[in-house]
């Protein structure tokens, strides 16, 4: 249970059994050379589970993919950035199926063996004509380099993102990998987030469902700062089974391992999403604990995570704890002011709601590092949450003001 | 009903029989010379209402003032700036009684019938030893012109917010003053406001509590996009009667052209704290039609009104409906994308979900426009709400990330 989890290379295709590769189709613009189109596929059949956008406006492919999860383990994830084919009516799911058709004629699948996922220029019709003809090339480009996916699903991301890891399953190694894209980090529940996790473990239906939930609400759930997210949100999990472990199943024997390597792999790529946020200075971890129950440490979590003025003062770093308890007033927890106590980076700023005894300079010299936790103790019960969160910089704002014609994403 | 309300000149101190002055005492800054303590009163007995924050960290002359209403109607308000003496424990609650006893025993009035508010830095005790010696000089300052207290109310407010206005009321002209101040309006919910209305009309006690609740609902709760209020907002409303009309009670003669000038006025200043929001470009006004319920339009209102990166399209003038749907989507309330439509300034966006046939352009000059609405039916029911908003501009950033030395306000 305690041991170390080892990092590997090979991201989505470290796991036995897995291939993946990616092309240039032109969908945001055919006159730029850039990856915009990945595919991950299993040599071999998979139990999958997914976690899908809580949205009311989900995207097209959102709901083709949520309806063939219910009928069918994925083979195979086809995705494309540039064009989220959301907000585009009857037309965008007859665009989606395309997708699901090309790629699983080309692989030789059954459509519901698909899963397909876009992100990118919301309530723009996806231009399946680039994508359309090229399935033999897509296809063709499946290899062992993880990093060509990684960087297909690109948006506003300034770098890649994957992580692998290794784990002994009741004495058998096992592999998972994944690939993930965020960014627009600020405002997370309108910035897509793709998370792609393979492994060779052998795992049940109920286990890989369950586990998959467990790790997006300990990881993706955490760095979001309202709960919410955006009309393409999507995680998906395959396990093909080629380790040759026992299959996990629920609470049985490796279970805790497995959801312990799978949590791992979560919350690394939440933390790079995190710190890969649009113009983001700061990662900030908020940890709160002493609340009357866990919904209430997460009420303050969140309020404090999600404040305009508090992420200003952590970009400016001003170790203002003012701000932080007016967030936790309204926040709907119960407290009382008088037992709050708020820590910037370990050292006391206020104590029962009042200015602590703290030299200014040791506040702000934990607040000028680039990660620092904000703790926030209530001492009503026992309670506690933690959020990812990050500041709120002018860059931000200057990015995401960008017009129309320029800039009109998913996030 | 339909009459033109007038406006007139005189801020508080327009109706009959209110005085009103300021002082400067250095409060922020001894060496600094600016208006930074205000009286408003009645020379006659008054009826009084007020609504005080709902957060529960709640500044000392938060919860002196309000336990001094439950008890007194108030003659006359002591209010400074540059220091919100909020965060400040058992030492504060003294300090604000200092500065209701002082102000009692200058006036010759007893010490509940004064109601307290402070605005400025928190969690930094009040220097109430530069108040205390100078209530002489204050009572000293009463005059007819309502500017000196609109200017002592100011923190970051780029100017003083004030209006007045008469109507008549069973034939008898009756007048309502009022000043306020806002700022910091992008998260209102962290800007102390203060609004402090004076009227000759003679209303009823019943009436006045109601009517005051019924503004504050149609105005300051409208620009706040969450409902939320900082630890020391407080609007307080006095009647003394000195119009000579017949008392006016809740539903009965008068009431409606009473409360009209009253919704008038608040709604008025509202508008004035918003368009005089920290850096703020844009006025804009989100108007959901349509809704299953009220409290779906309200949803809907929220979660645009406050979405980042929304407010950020607006600064950059981009008619981004995506960003606007997104936020439809999470916000809780029971919508069908397909039946959504979304309006710039009248000009048609979206249209059952989809993007709208409109040119581009004439949806970017409605969105050049300094003040424009946003145009949501959701085509569900009959439920509306409309919110005053403000767009997020880098100059907002820039100047709340100042560091905590210079700029540690209750906003």
């Amino acid at each position: 249970m305690g041991k170390k989890i080892k990092e590997i290379e090979g991201g989505v295709c470290a796991p036995q059994g897995f291939r993946a590769g990616a092309i240039s189709c032109g969908i945001k613009n055919p006159a730029v050379e850039r990856l915009d189109l990945a595919l991950i596929y299993s040599d071999f059949p998979t139990v999958g589970a997914a976690v899908y956008t809580q949205n009311q406006v989900r995207a097209a492919p959102v709901q083709l993919s949520s309806s063939y999860l219910k009928n069918a383990d994925p083979r195979a994830i086809i995705v494309n950035s540039g064009n989220a084919n959301a907000c585009t009516g009857h037309q965008g799911m007859i665009h989606a199926r395309a997708m699901a058709a090309g790629a699983s004629k080309a692989l030789g699948l059954k459509q519901r063996e698909i899963q397909v996922c876009s992100t990118g220029i919301i309530g723009v019709p996806l231009p399946i004509e680039r994508i359309e003809p090229r399935m033999a090339d897509l296809v063709a480009s499946l290899g062992t380099d993880g990093e060509p996916p990684a960087r297909a699903i690109m948006t506003s991301d300034t770098r890649p993102k994957s992580v692998a890891v290794s784990v002994k399953i009741d004495g058998i190694k096992i592999r998972i990998g994944a690939i993930a894209k965020g960014a627009g980090m600020i405002n997370p529940h309108m910035a897509t987030m793709l998370c792609f996790v393979t492994t060779d473990a052998a795992v049940s239906k109920a286990e890989i469902t369950s586990a998959t939930r467990e790790a997006v609400e300990h990881s993706f759930n955490r760095i979001s700062v309202d709960g919410d997210m955006s009309t393409n949100d999507t995680v998906i999990v395959m396990a093909n089974g080629q380790a040759g472990n026992r299959v996990v199943t629920r609470g049985g024997i490796g279970s805790a391992e497995f959801r312990r390597a799978l949590n791992h792999v979560m919350l690394t790529l939440a933390k790079k999403i995190v710190s890969d946020g649009e113009r983001v200075t700061k990662l900030v971890e908020v940890q709160v604990r002493g609340a009357a129950s866990a919904l209430d440490a997460e009420r303050v979590a969140r309020a404090v995570s999600n404040s305009k003025l508090v992420k200003c003062s952590w970009n400016g770093n001003d170790p203002n704890w003012g701000r932080v308890i007016h967030a936790i007033g309204y926040s709907g927890a119960r407290i009382k002011e008088e037992m709050v106590d708020i820590y910037f980076g370990g050292v006391l700023a206020a104590q029962n709601g009042l200015a602590a005894k703290t030299d200014l300079e040791s506040l702000s010299a934990a607040v000028r590092e680039p990660e620092f936790t904000v703790g926030i103790d209530l001492n009503q019960g026992t309670g506690n949450y933690t959020i990812y969160s990050t500041d709120l910089s002018p860059e931000y704002v200057e990015f995401n003001r960008q017009e129309y014609a320029i800039n009109r994403q998913t996030k």
